[in-house]
């Protein structure tokens, strides 16, 4: 692509996609061409970035970090200890053993969902054993909303009364009813179920490569893509039985799952988040509400699933 | 995939799948297990399409459909008449001249569009010639909202005061401003531009591989995929400056892009899509809103973005 292009008719959706969903937003920010600028004077989202403060800047905990490598790149997982504790203990449990180690990606359904877990999960007689990890775990779907440290948006979801965020996940809430929950915005991380609410244990996961707020309080949520969901989401789709792949050669085989604090201190990845409670995400936010430059129409709105937490490799002491 | 599968916890999210994006809704509909009924004595979305009547579908024609050969797959995209006359009928233009063929596509931004057109489009020397095709058309943004046919939807839409259904396309509308216009759901097709609004031609489109509806009114939108979005959806993701493939050879050739009239009788595809001016359109969305069977909990909500059209072979006369 040379230089010319980026200033041209293909930039058409250049400006709109900073921070829309992309998980490196702070690097793509970065790549902006500076000749934007001067046809919108306001502050972008890159300015923003560039000037948040390093107290609003968190550390992922390496307890909270799921790494899964798969042939086309490694996807970096935030788990939600605060929303779903007994799943999340789980899911270390089952890292720190190798559970997922040669299991695979048996599911990508267009527009839905990329599954992974074990093909014989099913077959008492075949399937990986889950222990040390539990077999039986309590439904996780909401916490209570009261206490909870919550940024709330003021903009309208038409899903729930209340959305936000609670540590750099995306929130929504019920007020009346006491409870909270995270959204299934893209990217979010989950544990698939039977019929039975119980039925999940954490060893069978599915993350979203595309919003569906209708499972909203229907299944445990765990965490969501930091990072590589691209190799998920670009994953081929599977047939017509639910997006299943029809052939077990078809299967994407995960080469290994671990948490971050397995590892020794220097294999570990060292990343931060924008705080979701801090000015300059408020600002950012702003930045997306109000649109000038190459936008002719400025939304005055976001979402809660449209707005994605810039990142940034942990700068040097 | 064995039977039992079928009837595990890997259905987990298999009935929130109905209709959830799918384009196949129809066929996926009718691979629901069976068992699922027993437990969900209402009606669901495959009954409720099941029951539609011949005058609920409607043909979708031939000179409004654009099919592009993909090494992939075939994509089949319904062109937007109402909506963008002057680029429809441009894009009708190109197509009949295979302009595209043997073009690319050139840019897979994550969780964002795919695109495609001439690599070298801005080079005035190498660039593809558009003509018989015009090279210069009108920003195509939005058309009265007085008169429409529009299905609104009750439900709220935080992007704009109304929401629905018009031809089979999510419509977005603002009486007051006497505007409406096609919301950038999933699948939808639009004519990339540059700085100026009348500077989309619709040689360059890009369909979106998620929602992002901070789009709207910004751009001309001209239709949406009916098939074979899930070709486009996973392509490998292009680079850090927004999803550009970095090396020529990353990007798909495009083998062919015709529109269905331009064709023999005996060639055309010959689909039909559920109106969604009709009873059954409505029933189908109430599937949607009020959950049972699987789900503990009913979102009572539909999203204009959430709902897909059904596709169906038209039956034999």
């Amino acid at each position: 692509m040379n230089a010319s292009r980026s200033a041209s008719r293909f930039t058409a959706i250049l400006l709109a996609s900073l921070l829309a969903g992309s998980a490196i937003a702070a690097s793509a920010a970065a790549t902006a061409p500076a000749a934007k600028a001067d046809s919108n004077p306001a502050r972008t989202g890159a300015d923003v970035i560039k000037a948040a403060t390093a107290g609003e800047w968190r550390d992922v905990e390496p307890r909270n970090l799921l790494i899964m490598d798969l042939p086309q790149g490694q996807v970096l997982i935030e788990l939600a200890e605060r929303f779903a504790p007994r799943h999340v203990a789980n899911i270390r449990t089952l890292a720190h053993n190798g559970y997922w180690n040669g299991l695979t990606v048996l599911r990508v359904q267009d527009n839905y969902v990329a599954q992974w877990g074990d093909p014989n999960g099913d077959d008492e007689k075949t399937a990986k054993p889950l222990a040390p990890a539990s077999a039986k775990l309590p439904a996780e779907f909401s916490i209570p909303f009261k206490g909870l440290p919550i940024n709330k948006l003021p903009d309208v979801d038409g899903w729930a009364p209340v959305s936000g965020f609670v540590d750099g996940f995306a929130v929504a809430a019920n007020p009346k009813q006491n409870k909270a929950w995270l959204a299934h915005c893209y990217g979010v991380v989950g544990a698939g179920r039977g019929e039975t609410v119980d039925s999940s244990t954490g060893a069978e996961l599915y993350a979203m490569i595309s919003p569906a707020r209708g499972l909203d309080l229907n299944i445990t949520v765990v965490g969501r893509v930091l990072k590589g969901m691209e190799f998920l989401a670009a994953l081929q789709r599977g047939g017509p039985n639910m997006g299943f792949y029809d052939q077990p050669e078809q299967r994407t085989t995960i080469k290994q799952v671990r948490l971050a604090s397995d590892l020794p201190e220097s294999e570990r990845p060292h990343l931060q988040l924008l705080r979701t409670d801090s000015k300059s995400w408020d600002a950012l936010l702003d930045t997306r509400r109000h649109r000038g430059g190459w936008f002719v129409h400025s939304p005055e709105h976001v979402d809660v699933c449209g707005a994605t937490v810039p990142m940034r490799d942990k700068p040097a002491q």
